[in-house]
């Protein structure tokens, strides 16, 4: 890429010559050549690091453009909020106070319908219960004559106190963060202000009303113009996990067994690397889960979500990928194993090994069809159970290692069944550790199956229209003989 | 935990009853037992439930009294602050705008010092920057005469947009997150406002200095009064993690190859266990790592830690412990295994294992220990070599295991020796997992030490005091021997 840009600038300083020939001296002294040459690569610098980020910015937008409609919103909420100062009638109507309009869809407006609503909602509760709270205070204090500031001065420490506090306790923070911040703003604002300020209610009152306009704005912007939902996102990228998951399994075992066939290109390469690294994004996807699935139960019912849709089970699945993640994870140590396994073993155990490996993958692809068209799979209970056939077979060849050929049946030799049997555990310790992870993954992946199948339960996926028999699980599946 | 705090419960039942004898008829109608009964589940329920979330928010200060602390210090911010609105002189001098203060103290006050002044900076910035580009706009505005709403409107818009799509850039966000907001906030007051407001100018040097008090304020309090230094803490994190870690690993192995010895009691069993989930840490502290990082950089000299102390290093720190907790999540895949491994082979390679897991652990500890006292270690050399070499004679036990009985200095009896040849890879598939794992994770811990070796170069850690030799690597240490 580098040395491709590098290229196309040299292009275009060549043209840039050609075009300017009668001004260059061909002739020019040393020093004008350094300057010239200095001056270059400053430039070249300079614009390089400058295109880097004007490229990096770009992709962001063109990756995901919701982030860029996300922005277009925010100006097109400033902009409808800014009416009420251009606007005579509309600016006297709030007292000249339409100042908070303004604060609050800046401060208020996410990118997520799920998070605007959330906020929203915390900053007119939170508001209206300081707002009261901090006007009862007042009243006291005026009441209690010299201790008025004494009274004012401690009810302020002990509730800023207890608010902050209160946003340490996890099950509190995840909803009502914002919602103690602005009580702590709201109590102080009132109760202090309110030692200089006369007309004390209404300027709660009009406080008020500026913050119910500017959350309408908000919600009504955030819902109707390209709404961006929390829930689908959580939806999709637990969906995208589950293939980025198969593709690392199926990649990781595929390159370990077939190491040495083919040369590949190197675009191909980094195809297959970035195929293989996928499971990453898994491992660091806990704290965007969680987040997404508290934003998402704030939601109104859309698309094929109601609004009681069990988003925190997606939470459950997403620790279940995470624990096949660890496997695939430690999958890379028979990558890069020191000691060369011997050909036989690899031999050994390698169709068994892709056998299950394709079986346990076909089922993550499964999973994330039934997340991506919301329906029961009619053909899980088949893929797990060609599942757990495999990982009985592979179980089998296990078996059948040490002991001398007692398993013609297999493509080892006879002229290498010595061999076989001189194989140390050190030579075939990687290919242990392999088939023992993939058993184990096996495992983890019945664990998902069963958290996913629970969301399917709990938000009424539809029959799948494929749908074959009711008890699959009881009858022995055709696929099995 | 249950049992006992009912059965403390029904004491202090029976011990109001006993006060009240008087009052209770012993032959009392079934209706009227019945509602006693219902009015006592009642009140347990909701005593129960109330005492557990006090108990829960108690336990929450009592581990960490820093959050506490952090608490009062807010409190005591806001009564500072308040101070402008009680004092005439004062109120008068900020024309009344004292409501800024309070607003800046409310939302920039952060439990620690390298978030508050990450906040206070990028407040003050953001409202300079936007404040003078606003107050721009407006006389270009005013300029232009009738379409004055039109320029505003627009700028509005696209600043908005600008500064709403950096958020979306990481490396701006994670330093000017705030200060994108605040800009946007104060540009739009700013060239909005400006359309009502004659006195702009005035405005603005009210607010910035409102503004200056603020953040003055802050940051006294959060310097001055038991500061809670970011960096200091995530030190403490990334050094307490190494004891979780090296806890785990001695744990996990131990309970493997000791399983049916003794039974422990509930309680021992219950610490045991608390240790041995220790890993699981490590595994989700990628966020809290990164942020903390992010936030130490703002925060001066404390401490043992330069300004310029090297934060960034403790991130890939945390990383290379994360992969060795990768390791440790997947060592209970042996635990759980469902064949049962034989006698013979647990003891084949327990020595061996052992050896290797106290090796290692030793390492994490060690680190663990040259985190707490900021020094460079002298024996680490040692240890390093001591683990290779553990893992050295941990592969040649592999090799001797299915030869028969070549190795007749293992603790293998020979009338056992038969059957040491008759394993079959199937039943010492958990032990080789096992075994492999230990070796990869001596292999991450290696990378970990290098990684720690790093920091304590970056950020000068003195020298040991125990100091012997300064070219251990080149000498064959005695311990070997």
């Amino acid at each position: 890429m580098g040395s491709k840009e590098e290229a196309g600038k040299l292009e275009w300083r060549i043209s840039v010559d050609n075009g300017t020939t009668e001004r260059l001296v061909p002739e020019s002294g040393p020093i004008e050549r350094i300057f010239l040459w200095l001056k270059g690569l400053v430039m070249k610098v300079i614009v390089e690091r400058l295109s880097k980020f004007m490229r990096k910015t770009w992709r962001i937008g063109a990756d995901e453009p919701a982030k860029v409609v996300h922005c277009l919103k925010v100006g097109l909420a400033l902009s409808l909020v800014s009416i009420f100062y251009y606007m005579r009638p509309l600016y006297d109507g709030v007292g000249g106070n339409a100042i908070w309009a303004i604060m609050t869809v800046v401060v208020v407006f996410e990118s997520t319908v799920g998070a605007t609503f959330s906020k929203c909602l915390n900053r007119v509760v939170a508001t209206i219960l300081a707002g009261s709270l901090g006007i009862a205070v007042h009243w006291v204090a005026t009441q209690s004559g010299k201790a008025e500031i004494f009274v004012i001065g401690c009810s302020v420490f002990l509730f800023a106190f207890a608010a902050t506090y209160s946003r340490f306790v996890p099950s509190f923070k995840a909803r009502f963060d914002y919602g103690a911040i602005i009580f702590i703003l709201t109590f102080s604002l009132v109760s202090v202000g309110g030692y200089r300020v006369d007309k004390l209610v209404d300027m709660a009152q009009q406080r008020l009303s500026t913050i119910a306009i500017g959350t309408s704005i908000c919600i009504i912007i955030t819902v109707f113009f390209c709404p961006i939902w929390a829930g689908t996102q959580l939806h999709r990228l637990v969906q995208r996990n589950f293939v980025k998951l198969a593709d690392s399994l199926d990649g990781c075992v595929e390159e370990y067994f077939k190491k040495k066939d083919v040369l590949k290109n190197d675009n191909e390469d980094e195809e297959t690397n970035m195929k293989l690294q996928g499971f990453k994004c898994v491992l660091n996807s806990k704290g965007t889960e969680e987040s997404m699935a508290n934003l998402a139960r704030w939601e109104p019912a859309h698309g094929s979500f109601n609004f009681r849709h069990p988003w925190q089970q997606y939470v459950k699945i997403g620790a279940a990928m995470r624990r096949c993640a660890y496997c695939l994870e430690n999958l890379s140590i028979c990558m890069t194993y020191e000691t060369e396994v011997p050909d036989q073993a690899k031999k050994h155990f390698g169709e068994a090994c892709l056998k299950l490996s394709s079986a346990s993958s076909k089922i993550l692809r499964e999973l994330a069809d039934m997340m991506n068209n919301t329906r029961k799979s009619s053909k899980m209970d088949f893929l797990v159970f060609d599942m757990n056939s495999a990982v009985q077979e592979l179980r089998e060849t296990l078996k059948s290692v040490p002991v001398e050929s007692n398993k013609p049946k297999e493509e080892v030799p006879n002229n290498q069944g010595d061999r076989t049997m001189s194989m140390s555990l050190h030579e075939v310790l990687p290919v242990a550790t392999l088939v023992s992870l993939l058993i184990e993954s096996a495992a983890r992946i019945q664990t998902t199956v069963e958290a996913v199948d629970e969301l399917s339960n709990l938000a009424d996926f539809k029959q799948d229209s494929k749908k074959k028999t009711g008890d699959n699980k009881a009858k022995q599946p055709p696929l099995s003989s």
